[in-house]
This record gives structure tokens, sequence and C-alpha cells, in this order.
């Protein structure tokens, strides 16, 4: 009897804001569940502690902008005013689980790349009582993932393709990783691996699939998109869209305001595969590309300069700009000629990166 | 045409006899399917062969107990003559997960433990062009599995089942590790927390659940028994069994012959949470305590000897031999009594690992 008002509450139409603090609840919410499981509860308070300081040390001090995508997704394919309570949360919990994947490589990748800091404080296994556990905390952070999808989705027709969505772009994004490791190798760069075709890609699977086609993915589950044409559209759509993302970032790192993007770019002193670079060898005569050997990944400031310099000389500003117009208007008539979904769904991700200055 | 009579025989009886032979001739065709996969395919070469490596070096070469089980259960409760080529490689492809599972665990632990050497070769992570990137590669070896199951299970009736099982159990084994990790912090031990009560549960979660819980729930799943009491059943005595197989392990370490078990023991050295160290601190008058603090974990031959010198005093081997008897007791009477099962899906396992000498 209590349990059918709950329920009848649940289906009522949703008053919901959807703002960075109502997104943040849910992850309060998630974060009370994975702590309340058997396995957690019957651990020894030091287990127990450290479990807790994992999550909320690594998983909730992004952007967030990934995870709150699903529920924009989904309200921009079935109106907000047709979600109830229960669907919103549906959809918030699964973007959080974007968050958790993000967060499970982030943990990875600063290992990997021997990092100091990450959104402002310093890198989880840089904390002196922590080091290599890390290595197993990214596993947990992984394994949270599952947690939460049987949580929030078992029962649901779209269950198992959630589970195989999020298998899938684990797979592709630890595939870009491994091409980013094994071709700029710390310390042992061999410049004729930085093509534009491997620089594509290296974006493509390391960061476009799960940042764009993945919470687009997820909201299209909920909606109860199947057909496989609709995803197919997507992620053409979304890859593409990624790569621009991603491009964007190698050209803010050298040409954008420290000031605004919050950091000193330094891809050229860390031999960074970037977009830059892959592009000046792509047009580097001979004797440009022997300068590009002699300073590219040098920390010292006139190596750097010699690099920009020649940047100049090539002009990468301008082939930045000519390829994110081509790109603007190329994502845009593909938006508007694809029938799948409405365009809201691929617009409002565009609009909010197209020409950032951060 | 030509498929309907390759499918006729693959439900041709087996004439298949399960050896380590024909277990690798499986593993040999998941590899090529592995690296036939589209996003392997389309990696430069340097990616491809990494990726090669990573499976090659890391999967096959353990004792294959895990994996080979599952066939062995499947033909205990069905009946070997009863299985079609197509059962037998199913059974063989989720043992080999099995094993995929291991090898991702191992190259986490090595790095976590600062391992050098691994069944007989060093470990992954310490070849010189590898490092950290074993990071990434034990994502990869994690991502074989899903890839694996969906190859080889999608449209089974237990496909989902399958799924769940190896998420529980990585999230149990991961769970085990934080605590055996948080218990036994490299370098700073406080043996206060090395009690029986928690060493069990490091056992369990650690070792138990996917050494002894996993082959055979996976075997159940295929001989298609959903009943979630029978899973209990399972769960209850595997469990059971797969505590008592690293109490031996633990006490192998101490009195087992070097020559048998192929290495020399150095849990006292390594300060190790081990079965042997919680029951002496358990049964430790003040005064033997303090030998304890003083002299565990230490490396020198003097400290080991006045270590091994009071598990003598406090007849560590006899409460050894008392614990097994009671252990294979208590199992074999509940192995004849439940009714789940074939009671050889147990004994078999269970005739393997009593009063082994390695």
């Amino acid at each position: 009897m209590v349990s059918d008002v709950m329920q009848a509450c649940k289906r009522q139409r949703s008053t919901y804001t959807h703002t960075r603090e109502s997104f943040m609840d849910v992850y309060n919410i998630l974060r009370e569940e994975l702590m309340k499981d058997p396995v957690v509860q019957s651990h020894p308070s030091h287990a127990k502690e450290w479990f807790q300081e994992v999550l909320d040390y690594n998983v909730p001090g992004g952007k967030l902008n990934r995870g709150m995508a699903v529920y924009d997704v989904l309200a921009a394919i079935k109106g907000a005013e047709a979600l109830a309570e229960a669907d919103v949360l549906q959809a918030n919990a699964l973007g959080w689980c974007i968050e958790w994947l993000q967060a499970f490589f982030l943990v990875a990748d600063d290992i990997m790349d021997g990092s100091i800091t990450r959104r402002g404080q310093p890198c989880w296994y840089k904390q002196e009582k922590v080091g290599m556990i890390a290595c197993n905390d990214y596993i947990l952070l992984e394994c949270c993932i599952f947690k939460i999808i049987k949580q929030h989705m078992a029962g649901h027709p779209g269950y198992l393709k959630v589970m195989e969505l999020f298998h899938e772009v684990t797979y592709q994004t630890a595939h870009g990783q491994l091409l980013d490791l094994t071709t700029a190798p710390q310390g042992r760069v061999d410049l004729s691996k930085y093509t534009l075709d491997t620089y594509m890609r290296i974006v493509t699977y390391k960061t476009a699939y799960y940042s764009f086609y993945l919470p687009v993915a997820c909201g299209m589950v909920l909606a109860g998109i199947t057909d496989p044409q609709a995803y197919a559209t997507a992620e053409d759509i979304l890859l593409d869209m990624g790569r621009y993302f991603q491009i964007q970032d190698d050209y803010l790192d050298c040409y954008g305001d420290p000031e605004v993007i919050g950091k000193i770019g330094t891809d050229i002193e860390d031999n960074k595969c970037s977009w830059l670079i892959c592009t000046a060898l792509q047009h580097a005569s001979q004797e440009q590309q022997d300068i590009i050997k002699a300073h590219y990944g040098a920390s010292d400031p006139a190596s750097v300069a010699h690099i920009k310099e020649l940047y100049e000389k090539l002009d990468l500003e301008a082939k930045f700009k000519a390829y994110e117009a081509q790109s603007y208007a190329t994502l845009s008539q593909r938006i508007a000629e694809q029938t799948a979904m409405p365009r809201l769904v691929f617009t409002s991700l565009l609009d909010k990166i197209y020409k950032r200055c951060k």
C-alpha cells in the first residue's frame, strides 16, 4: 500500500530543474547506495573509509558536462515535461556512470603520465598514503559503474544495451590510450609516427567515444530508441564533434589565454602528439622537419620558441580557423539532414563547444 | 545450405578430450578473434603487435586449473557424452575468461607489490619498454573478457547472468585487494589489524570467489541452472573450499618443500597477513606478541628464525593439520548433503587440493 503510493509518486511528472546542484544531489544518492553495499558495510572501518575517499576524491570534481548531457539528450528527445522523477533519476545515474568512467581513466592516466596535479589538487596516486594502491582503486571505480547500472537499470528493456555500451566504450578508450602510449612512448619519440591519420585515430578512440557518443547513446537508450541506424547516425556526427573538440583543446594549449584556460600549455615541451605538430609535420619542408626534430619535446624556452615560430611560418592559426569553419559547416549540415533525432540533441552539444575559448 | 551443414556438425556429439592442449587450442581461437576485431585491425602495426604481446605474455602461462574447471563442471552436470562441440567451445571460452580475469589482476598486483618475477619470467611491467604502460594493458585484458563473452554467449539465455557474474566477482576481488592493501600497507604494518576475521575476509574476496565460485557458477549457467538456491549452496561450499586452499598456500609457504612448491617462501620477511601469523597472534602471550612485533617483517635470517621458532612453540603445524582435517570433514559432509548438483562437481575440485604438497 505504502509502496503503491511511492510508485505513484515516482510516476508523477517531474518539476525537476537540471543544474549542477541537482546533478550533485544524485551523486550523493549513488555514493550512499555504494557505501551501503553488504561487501562495503562488512569491511573494517579502515577499508570502508578508504573506499569512500576514493570516490569523493576522484569522481565529482570535474566539469560534469559529459554526465549532465544524458538528461539533456533524454529531455530533448522526449520533452522535459514528459519525464517522471524516476526517469530523471535514471538519466542522472547513467550520467554519473560516465563521470565514474572518466575518473577511472584519469586516475590511470595520471599514473602512466607521471602527472602531479589534476583538477586543482594532487593526483590521487600522488598522495603519500596512496601510491601504487591507486592501481586497485581505479579498478574499484570501474566496478562502481556496473553496480550503479544494475541498481538503476535492472529490468529496464535497455539494461543489456547499456552494459554493452559501457563495455564497448571502455574497450575503445583503452585502445585509444594504447595507440597514444605506443605512438608517443615517454622519452623515445619517433616523429615519423606523428601522422594526422594516427592522430585522428587516437583522438577518436581515446576521447570522442566516451565524451560525445556515450552520453548521447545513454540518453537514446533511455528514450527507448532501438534502431541501430539511429545509433550509427549519432555515432558518425558525435565522433566528428569529439575530434573537433580535441583539436580545439590542442589549439588552445598553444594559442589560448592561460588566464582563461586555467593552465599554461606544455604540449610542445611534453612531446605531445597534438594536432598542431601533426599538421606542421605534414606541411614542413625538409629543413623545417629538422627544426622540429631538434626542438620538439625539449623544455628549454628557446626550443619552445623555435617551434612556435615554425607554427607561425606554417600559418597554423589560419589552418585551425579554416578547419574549424569547415568542421562547423559540415556538422551543421549533417545535423540538419538527419532525421533520426531532434536537432537539439546535437546542436545543444555543438553550441557549447563552437569557438570556445576555454 | 553450407551453414546448415556446419550447424548440424556443431550439434554433433563431441568426441572431445579435455587436456591442457585442447584447452590451449581454444586460447588460440580466442586470440585470433580478438586480433581480428576492427579496432585492432585498423591499428598501425606497432599498436597491433603490442596488444598481441600483452595477451601472449600474460594470459596463457598459468596452471589453467581455474579455466579448465568450467568444462569439468558442465560435464559433471550434463554428462560429457551429452555435450556438442559448440557446448565444449562455449565452456572453454568462459574458462579462458577466468584466466583473462586472473591475468588482469596479476598484472595489477605485481605493480602494486613491486614484484620482480611471475610464472618464471619477469613481471610484465618490469619489461623495460613497458613500465607504467602496464596500467593500461591490464584494462585491455579486462576488456577482452566482455569481448569474448559477447562473441560466444550473445543470444544464450545465460548471457546476462554471465556478465553480471563477472562484474560481481571482479568487484569482490577488487574489494578483497582493497582490504588486503589497507590492512597491510607496505612499510606501515599495524599487527592489531592481523586478526583471523580480517584474514578470512581478505581470502574470501581476493581469492575464493574468482578461483572456486566463478568456474563452477559459469558451468552452472551453461548447464541451464537458474535456481538462485543452487548458486547459494554452491557459493557456500566453494568459498569454504577457497579459504582452505589459501590457508594451505600460507602453510606451504613456511612448511612446504621449496623443491616441490617451486619457490622459497618469504611471507615472514614480506610482513604478509598470512593464516600462520594471524593464528599465532591469536594464541600468543604478551611476551610472544612482543617477539612478533620485533621480528615479523624483517628480512634478516635471525628474525625469520625467531618467528619460525615461535610458530613451533605455538604448534602451528598441528593447528593447521587439525584445521585441515576439520575443514575436509565439514566440506565432505556438506557436499554429500546438498542435492543441488552432482557431488562430482565439488569432489573433483576438493580431491585436487586436499593434502596437496604444492
